[in-house]
């Protein structure tokens, strides 16, 4: 999916959310769980992916959550990919995978996540510098997203650190992360996680990065703003995609979850259309 | 395991080997591909551990070589923990993963390598700070192993940037990584990583973490040398786990990989043997 696409979606949707699927199978309603279902994870996400696909633009499993289930989590997420792709086509999957590898393992991440399970974009850290990311950029309408500035409450340990650049000018680690990786890739084939919990970061980002997409966790249970984000993160065509998972996925704890899940999602997509009109 | 079960260990066998389970189906001898075998990432797996076990304390298999089979992949991973525990229950398992995410999907990653998977030990990547790291310090007998300084070429992107610390004085980002980090667990449930590549700055990461394991990768095909490893990063302990992968796996492409795999551990245990004596 190139960025064109999506921001056709965007448009025609009047929506740049990204619904989490961090579907943790103790929280699954019983409803689920207790009807013998072959595989209940993926049926808790296919009612969810019924229930939001015409309010959100993409989808972003978060992959620890499918391993703790081992090799029935993997087919969980296999299935869920598949059932995208076959009723939804036009959304973007994002792996939330946060790989990062010496450049023969990053490889075989790349085609794990791009190849063998056909997932549109992959988060990476970006720890081990741009072998990392390199094998990630070389698929065809395929996107890294790379972690500048997360959304989790030790975020500033390392990344605000001031950095010395090579040119005597001062920077934080997440500036000299953007600085350096954006010259990597191009806005149709990476992004940036940044973390609604640091809105006013989002300036920051902009100045470095003022045309590519920024994935943001962190808002609804996090404590991260809609608003905020909009009003220090959007760009002149959007280039924002805002990701809540609990907040719908765990609306309700009942049989009615879903119902739950889709006012969550639309009362997130009214907002998102407001502030699109006023972008124009 | 603890840092005695792995010292012991490391006496008896004269070793402190770890072989990486990098193991690319693409590479596995015809021999076992085409013998219809169920599963041949395991039966490789099973024919090198059968063949170095003696020579080694550890094995790593490398997480992107069995995600990118997706399920039968994490199926031959679970099966070759499974051999491990049963027959060399003595040996530890670190998984390759270098995961790293907020603290909920931490926990989840946690309880995947520990609880559902039996690793003793996960890599993990530090951009996201303690928080990432915290959750796999609450079990017992279980290791975090967080990378400092790693073996690829694009390592000095970010590992080496230097930094503005609070107190004034300057350091490179892995010192500051180390710094921060050893407070958050101890030797006895941490390690880090330090490539073999570059082996100069193990002086430096001494300096900060005389007492912990670090876990070496790098030598052999990526160009590092064990010499210069035992040099400037034993401690009067050993304090060493050093990794080799393709060396030892790919010795021989034929049928009889394993006896050439045996052969190239046992020069790399016979090699080690002789700085453990040195040691006294």
């Amino acid at each position: 999916m190139d960025a064109n696409q999506l921001y056709q979606q965007i448009r025609a949707k009047k929506s740049f959310l990204c619904v989490g699927l961090d579907t943790d199978v103790r929280k699954i309603p019983l409803s689920l769980t207790s009807k013998g279902k072959h595989d209940a994870v993926f049926e808790f996400n296919k009612a969810i992916i019924d229930a939001t696909a015409d309010l959100c633009v993409a989808y972003k499993p978060n992959m620890a959550f499918y391993e703790v289930n081992g090799a029935r989590g993997w087919d969980s997420l296999a299935h869920t990919v598949q059932y995208l792709r076959e009723h939804h086509p036009e959304i973007m999957i994002i792996a939330d995978a946060k790989r990062g590898d010496i450049s023969n393992t990053a490889s075989m991440y790349a085609k794990s996540m791009f190849d063998s399970m056909d997932f549109d974009a992959v988060t990476i850290a970006p720890y081990m510098g741009r072998d990392a990311v390199q094998p990630f950029l070389e698929y065809q309408g395929r996107w890294a997203v790379l972690l500048a500035v997360t959304s989790n409450e030790s975020w500033n340990d390392f990344q605000t650190l001031d950095i010395q650049s090579a040119h005597g000018d001062k920077r934080q680690l997440f500036e000299e992360v953007l600085e350096r990786s954006k010259h990597w890739g191009h806005e149709g084939n990476m992004m940036y996680v940044v973390g609604a919990t640091h809105a006013s970061m989002l300036q920051r980002v902009r100045q470095i990065v003022p045309e590519h997409f920024l994935l943001i966790p962190g808002i609804g249970h996090q404590g991260g703003s809609l608003d905020d984000v909009v009003k220090y993160g959007m760009n002149r065509r959007c280039g924002l995609l805002v990701n809540s998972a609990r907040g719908i996925l765990y609306a309700d704890g009942s049989a009615r979850f879903a119902e739950a899940a889709r006012a969550k999602a639309l009362e997130l997509q009214q907002q998102m259309a407001r502030h699109l009109e006023q972008l124009g």
